[in-house]
């Protein structure tokens, strides 16, 4: 795959975002482009980075350890559907962008290519790359209404190596109301019946007494889970402090903290902000990942101080994988990284575990 | 009457209203406007839904209960006048709307079309549509210069089967600078002496010492009202704690919290601001509505997590109604009501009678 | 003098700014605009109004009594420098304009017509119009350099019948930069010897060490002034609480709340944010007037929710000057007065004396 | 060197900034227009200045003692690399402007012109306009990856006679991604090894175990710099209440606190929301400077009721110059140091000692 080349003034996301704008199909990009971005965003900016010079950085590292894997930063690619709405090569070039900067990749059930491809194509990226022992992707599981589907697809996940199980639960009820080109599909669930969504009906009730009803996943689906498979699972949509707990004791092994990036429920709090109280309710140690909202490494940081141990990144990798392709990706990732590292040497940080609420503010006073 | 077609990029009701600025002449879309629409919506994004997924959605229903009838979703349609302003079958295409959603109207004494005819297309379009039982419409009374005149609508309204009748107390004093234009005028009203606007006199008072002063309504009003019908009474246009006691002192039934949407008063506190203090003040029981800034099925959910037990949405049936006619109308409340019921799904409601105050977040943190 | 035509569109004292825009020179209408209107504006903003309905308003006023002296309503006009600047007849169509609606014009010392001409239109005005005892005008003083200057103005306010000796403290230091242009000047200040302005000296001080430190006036010019004339003394310009605690003791017989539009000190506070702590330090009964970003019937109820008893408006008097002349001054008072009888009685308010804080609530919540 | 005309419609810094967009190549005005200026600004925004009219001002100054030395007024011009990049006199124009108004230069330790030079022209300028005294320069210190290199700067700066040492401790580690065009360098750097930045390795650390983590000061280099010259020590870029003591235990003389307008760190918290704590940690007497966002007098006030003791400028010093060469830079001082007398004034200060926290207010109530 022909690499495409990266314009010469995109130094941030944001650059990256302007440059995706004008390469995307109106419809597509208005449906990347949904959510509650500008609340995540004021969430972000009500909070300002403590500076602290003259620490001495020479032990440093961004390193990170999630689930027994050595991360080289607390940044991964949040699973983002159908990659290929932006670039032919779909997930295979994001998967690869990833590989270039040892950078965990979670793969969706709604991927255009099929999981077991975009592993191999990881897995291929790193040999060529020589590196050692990158961390394997991560597979994000929407259940579906069989369970026996949902089965197939951990199963799935099992075989091709990735290595956390992530369970996305604030997305079975939505609204559908994009419609996929040509060519783009759930290729993962190739074979399945199609799932039921009736909001095109006048006058009936959308989800209560619907299918849906039947097969939205409960707490029983993630107890259930919990016993089909022995890897690590990750709750991802959770927000109330209570739901994180009760998450815990139904056997999960870490969360996601996330609004889905205010896509499925219009005036959704900003993720950020329920943070503190959601890292309070869990003690210090239980593994808190955070996605909604990050553009930029002193994102990542102040999310981290407010009690996340990583983050992720949605639409992002969208924007880069339209503009530069794989490259565009593997970019991007270094642009985040950079940042970063450059925001927790500023922040006299050398350990990502030594990150905590005394590096942010309130901007106002 | 044949359906306009609707455009196909509505999905929400900003699209509604935006279609419907390219469709109004100019001084009615001020009219329409008019108001202090700007601060209650910032009163509705003060506050974030606070999501709970993996509750057990199968026995959910947003049917609600209000005055003893039953209703599909607690959406209404509040009291708007001059329907016939933006479209030429005004109320009665409005109310097929609402029948074909099985939505309760509230019809105002400012209707440009008989509320007996009012009436009867509802009854009518319900027929033919082969609903049960739809819940009958509600009559919103201005309380006229002349006991006798108010009491002519009262009266009218019980023989036409409304069910319900809204008394609005906050809009006896204001200014009229709007000019009908032809055609267009108060049907209801027609052979009643024209109510006296002094509002052009140079230099005199306007309202204290003028014949207004005189007819307005006061509480006695409400107290002799109650007297005079059997019908439910709810007063509309309180955001006084201590008006909404006294209102139920003096009979109500129920009360509407509302702004009048900012068009009677200049610098009105927004009406959500005002909700949870009414709340507390009336107890959990006591039937309590909202309307004021209404546009989304999360706005909806958002003041009946406040206090509220149903909402009222006005301007957006005048964009349906220009831009779709009676299936504009239709479609807006299908909108609202899957938009509701799939905040409700999202925050772990099943019934409306578990919404509560832990469902709602201040955005900033 | 014949009277412009008041353009059909104008409703509000913003629709008289918008088209004064169009009307008055660039460098004119950039000296008119100065100030922190926008800091002023929002801090109205933060307060809303709290509607009462279904009060008995029969026995209803706007009067207001100030200094023995009965208003038809509690709006005035603030003193404002060179109405020639926007109209040729200048004070004498603006003083015209106050006459007909009852308003009491507090005439600056900067008048661009000599201030007995003023005094004497402003009662032949009120004779034509069959008034019967218009509340008589006010003059403003600038203190001026030579004592004896000062005194003159005050002797000749006093010979010309105004009833009012305002005095204001706030803009005795400050800089110059705008050139009036020919034929528009100071008109009560003809024969004086022009004040030293020295912002021009580079590397000079400006204040400090020059003759404006020497002449400024302090808290001994106004014990002066308070022994000098039996005219009641208001002091305009004040905003900390003690220092309208020292006017008290100085003699002033009431106070302007008032950050001068924010035209005299760049980064000022709101007035209207020190106005309850000014209150609550003054007692219930201290005199004390509001000016300061007043732009409608409602920010002139929550002024006086907020403390004051009465209030000024400044520069909308030359943009109804601009557009309309005498009529307009008029047109714009009639607008400020309905806008403010229309607000007290849709607040439950029958005397001035009965508005208080419980009117206004923050419109965040 | 022929001075630039200045534009007529220029009087405050923000008209200089305007004009100089205007005339600065793009890519030097996006580099120049970098950092968090807007959160710097709204932090100034939400504080307002408390007038305290009546005052007597006739001993007034704006006279203020920094380490031994009188200065004009407590308002310096910030260290600023590379002047050449809008003027071609760079630095020696600036120093000649500042000179002219006997202010303090702190001349960066990346000057695109030597610091013997300039410090040659400040007293060169200095002598022709006649000043007896006017304050020396002082020196701004980047430590260099060689110790002995930071020596010589050191020594350089002491034998040219400048004054205090300012030592810039919040940007050893940042992203270098502007391209100094041909003509322009460092020029006191001329000679040393270039230091490696290493931001454009893809997948690498950037700070953490680079040779930059090896080189960047520490607090140890801060007390071995103590140790080596006598000059009054100043440490800038510090704002965490913790690490300005810690700075005085290391033998500083003095602190600036900044956030380097943002430029450094992405998200910084907005260097005027930590003064009153750094402050309060110090007590009232050590010697404490402001630099980040201040761009009237007013706002040096405000930092000087909040804690600071004097304040520096920073990107104007480049707005001016690119505008109006050495009569730009004196003008825009000008400009500020007459604002900052008549907020003084106004505000009832007549010494810089009585400039206290009860002068401002929080704009919001």
């Amino acid at each position: 795959m022909s690499a495409a080349p990266i314009p010469a003034d995109i130094h941030t996301l944001a650059d990256y975002e302007r440059h995706a704008a004008a390469r995307i199909a109106p419809a597509t990009w208005a449906h990347i482009a949904q959510g509650n971005t500008p609340a995540n965003r004021a969430a972000f900016a009500s909070r300002g980075l403590l500076p602290r010079p003259l620490a001495d950085l020479r032990q440093g590292s961004t390193a990170t350890t999630l689930f027994g894997q050595r991360h080289a930063a607390p940044i991964l690619l949040a699973p983002v559907a159908y990659h290929r709405l932006v670039h032919e090569a779909g997930e295979i070039a994001s998967a690869q962008g990833a590989a270039a900067l040892d950078t965990t990749m979670v793969v969706s059930t709604l991927s255009s290519v099929p999981l077991e491809d975009i592993a191999r194509a990881t897995r291929d990226a790193a040999r060529e790359l020589g590196h050692a022992a990158p961390p394997p992707g991560w597979f994000q599981l929407y259940t579906q209404p069989d369970p026996a589907q949902s089965l197939a697809l951990v199963r799935r996940a099992e075989e091709a190596g990735f290595a956390v199980l992530v369970v996305t639960v604030d997305a079975a009820v939505k609204r559908a109301d994009f419609a996929l080109p040509p060519g783009v599909g759930a290729a993962n669930l190739a074979g399945f019946a199609p799932q039921q969504h009736r909001t095109g009906t006048l006058n009936g009730q959308v989800v209560f007494g619907s299918p849906l009803a039947q097969t939205a996943p409960t707490w029983e689906t993630l107890a259930w889970l919990r016993r089909e498979t022995a890897l690590p699972m990750v709750v991802k949509g959770l927000l109330h402090p209570a739901d994180v707990i009760r998450a815990r004791e139904c056997g999960a092994d870490g969360v996601i903290v996330s609004n889905h990036a205010g896509r499925v429920l219009d005036g959704v709090v900003p993720a950020l902000a329920m943070l503190p109280a959601i890292r309070a309710a869990l003690g210090p140690d239980f593994p808190l990942l955070f996605d909604s909202g990050v553009r930029s490494g002193a994102d990542a940081l102040k999310a981290m101080a407010l009690g996340a141990q990583a983050v992720l990144v949605g639409a992002p990798q969208l924007h880069a994988l339209a503009v530069g392709g794989m490259a565009g990706v593997a970019h991007m990732l270094h642009i985040l990284r950079t940042e970063f590292e450059l925001a927790m040497a500023q922040c006299g940080c050398t350990q990502t575990s030594a990150i905590g609420p005394d590096l942010v503010v309130p901007t106002g006073f």
